[in-house]
């Protein structure tokens, strides 16, 4: 498809993306740190260019962004259409940034088209959804609704050790408001949350599809700092008898809970069990160690409440197992959960009824990966997604989304909202 | 025992071996990079006590350190009491260094005591017997000998990425001459090299004996940058089916190999199999990724031959078996190996004679781990090693040897150095 077949929205998505990218360049990939520079500098970008479109900016207490779009009752409850800006370290463009950016480009085509919405829309850039940088989840979301626990205020970033209420300070937000629960917006003042993300696995693709309308969004709980003691030895003077192996012990873990996953499956359930990070000591590790420690990550997620659990009991009695059998023992760390979010079956229906107008396929997707998107429907806030079909997943600088299929989900969000007071359903 | 009952030799060794490790402290632990600055100080450090006994000190092109005592009969073979002066990063203060000092501690008895030698007595300071450096087999010692390949020279050192030959050329050596094989002693001017080394396993701490006679050294392989490389993912939108999970991979592996060492010790063979680094890429992993690559050495030993082509055999069928299951292939990278060495039998029965003489239990005791000794006893050198009995391992800060137990070992290898021309045997 040729630039010129974009909306005016959609090139300047494209253009505000191509920004971004060139703005916060950190090889291999794009890096923009929560309530860091990159972040900060996306945050400006989007403000100075929502209010080229005539809208109003403000902040909340948590950094979080209000771009207003005022409709012709501003005592309605609003639409708001948000993702978030920081990204992952060495991650790509598209992650958070392209909902934000498809957000603006329905404004501008309602500002371009002369339409008028009956309700205010807001464009919502949040802050910090990655958990790479505190293990939490969703911490900016959550701050626009009050809800964030004072406790969050005290996780650390990892990678200055910071405080999440230092990090708000020095940007120049109110922690302490946000640990009072003062909201951005109230829950009430928001009549539909929708938010538009790459999708981070194959389905899209392989359905051939540049959207997805998004039934649900998984949960799961991660353990982000875990290790596997044992103790430290020489590879050629240690006995095997005599060995405390920790790389046995995680080997045998992984193989535990890989048969977890087989029984999980075969009974029809389904799940991900990920060690996303596994780290030997770089001060005390080298060839001819027996390893003392090994340090990973483990992630499981699931949209099955039950299933979850199940997980969470196999693996306490895996590590009591494997500790005993290897003469190892586990520190589990930090533990953090998030809840499965079911999205609107109205807002899912609308959407529906949209693409068919467009007659633009736009297939049923369920979502792995947690999103703003669960905050809002956790509240109770009627809540839908979109995904943008993208090669190569996330979180990595090889994300591959064509400005011309994230084209396709504004044109369907501006459908959306036109429609939005013109339905029959509420 | 308290420090009076000490010889004087073993209170010059426990001297010296404190000022090394306060002046080399690297929390935790210690640290004597190879060619770096605190080997250098190590090297001066006994140089200097060396000439304050009376001996000729003289470096070869590669750096390592001869201080000779002379015997009443310079042309006849000398006896080379020797080991390193480096260490592993933040490892212990023993590993190496006790054994140089031990050598001194004898040198200082023998003056002491008004003692002349019919032979010359040389104490040798090697260079980067620690592989962690650069990723090769004693070239400190090899150097001795002239028998350093060349290749060796363009070998990296793992902390600043320069060659050995750089490293020695900045050290004020000469890496050509190294290279033209012009060796620091001739091997037919060695009656007989003999080692002092901190024991690196449990045997003698289980035995209650504070020295050991080295019957032989292991040999082994190592593959010191082996990855399992797969497809990086987002741990919530990768179904499993898409997967290419490294770390699934690598856990195959560890498993697979834990079976053939099962196998091996059934059969009666010895050997050890170790992972001593596993290191997902730190730009790339995160609670939220499937890991793409994971970074890992192997280090396999025995002292029998056919063991180790049989782990070597049975690992790439292994490598082959995982890949295909697992969708991941494996780079093992550059592979080093060591040959098994056996020690004297007529050493080995001089010293047991030495310590029935002193009434000194020293039982025979096997060494997993490498040593100099084993590049001098592999060019056909009468060779002999004790160990001196060590808690905690090596390589790490908790080594724990007794000065009074080198005390042992020095007492042991005065015996030994004064018996040697006078015994029956050659």
């Amino acid at each position: 498809m040729s630039n010129a077949a974009l909306t005016a929205g959609g090139r300047l998505a494209g253009r505000l993306l191509e920004t971004l990218a060139q703005a916060t360049t950190d090889p291999p990939g794009i890096t923009r740190v929560a309530y860091g520079l990159g972040e900060r500098f996306a945050h400006d970008l989007v403000r100075e260019e929502a209010q080229k479109l005539g809208a109003v900016a403000r902040t909340d207490a948590a950094g979080n962004l209000y771009l207003t779009l005022g409709g012709r009752d501003p005592d309605l409850p609003a639409i708001v259409i948000g993702s978030h800006l920081d990204s992952v370290p060495h991650g790509g463009n598209f992650d958070g940034a392209a909902g934000v950016a498809a957000g603006l480009a329905v404004m501008a085509e309602l500002v371009r088209q002369g339409i008028r919405l009956q309700r205010d829309l807001i464009v919502l850039a949040t802050r910090a959804e990655e958990a790479v940088w505190f293990p939490l989840s969703y911490p900016g979301s959550q701050a626009v609704l009050g809800l964030l626990d004072p406790q969050a205020l005290e996780a650390r970033r990892s990678d200055s050790g910071r405080t999440l209420a230092d990090h708000m300070r020095e940007e120049g937000f109110d922690p302490d408001a946000v640990r009072r629960g003062v909201p951005g917006i109230d829950a009430g003042g928001i009549a539909a949350f929708v938010e538009v993300h790459i999708e981070q696995g194959p389905r899209l693709v392989a359905a051939e599809a540049a959207v997805g309308i998004v039934t649900g969004i998984a949960g799961g709980f991660r353990y982000v700092d875990a290790k596997c003691l044992g103790a430290y030895a020489h590879s050629g003077a240690e006995p095997r008898f005599a060995r405390h192996d920790s790389v046995l012990g995680f080997a045998d873990l992984v193989a535990g809970l890989e048969v977890e996953w087989d029984a999980l499956e075969r009974e029809g359930h389904e799940a991900t069990i990920t060690f996303g990070r596994v780290q030997s000591d770089r001060t005390q590790h080298g060839g001819s160690r027996v390893l003392g420690e090994l340090g990973f990550t483990l992630d499981v997620r699931s949209a099955e409440a039950a299933t979850l659990e199940r997980v969470e009991a196999r693996l306490q009695a895996i590590l009591a197992e494997v500790g005993a059998k290897r003469g190892v023992t586990f520190e589990s760390g930090p533990r953090f959960t998030w809840e499965p979010a079911t999205m609107s079956p109205v807002l899912i229906g609308r959407l529906d009824r949209a693409a068919t107008e467009l007659q633009m396929r736009a297939p049923h997707v369920p979502s792995g990966a947690g999103h703003d998107a669960a905050t809002f429907a956790g509240a109770g806030i009627p809540t839908a997604m979109l995904f943008v079909r993208n090669e190569n997943g996330s979180h990595n600088p090889h994300e591959s989304m064509e400005i011309a299929d994230l084209d396709q989900a504004i044109r369907l969000f501006l459908r959306f909202v036109t429609d939005f007071d013109n339905s029959d359903q509420p």
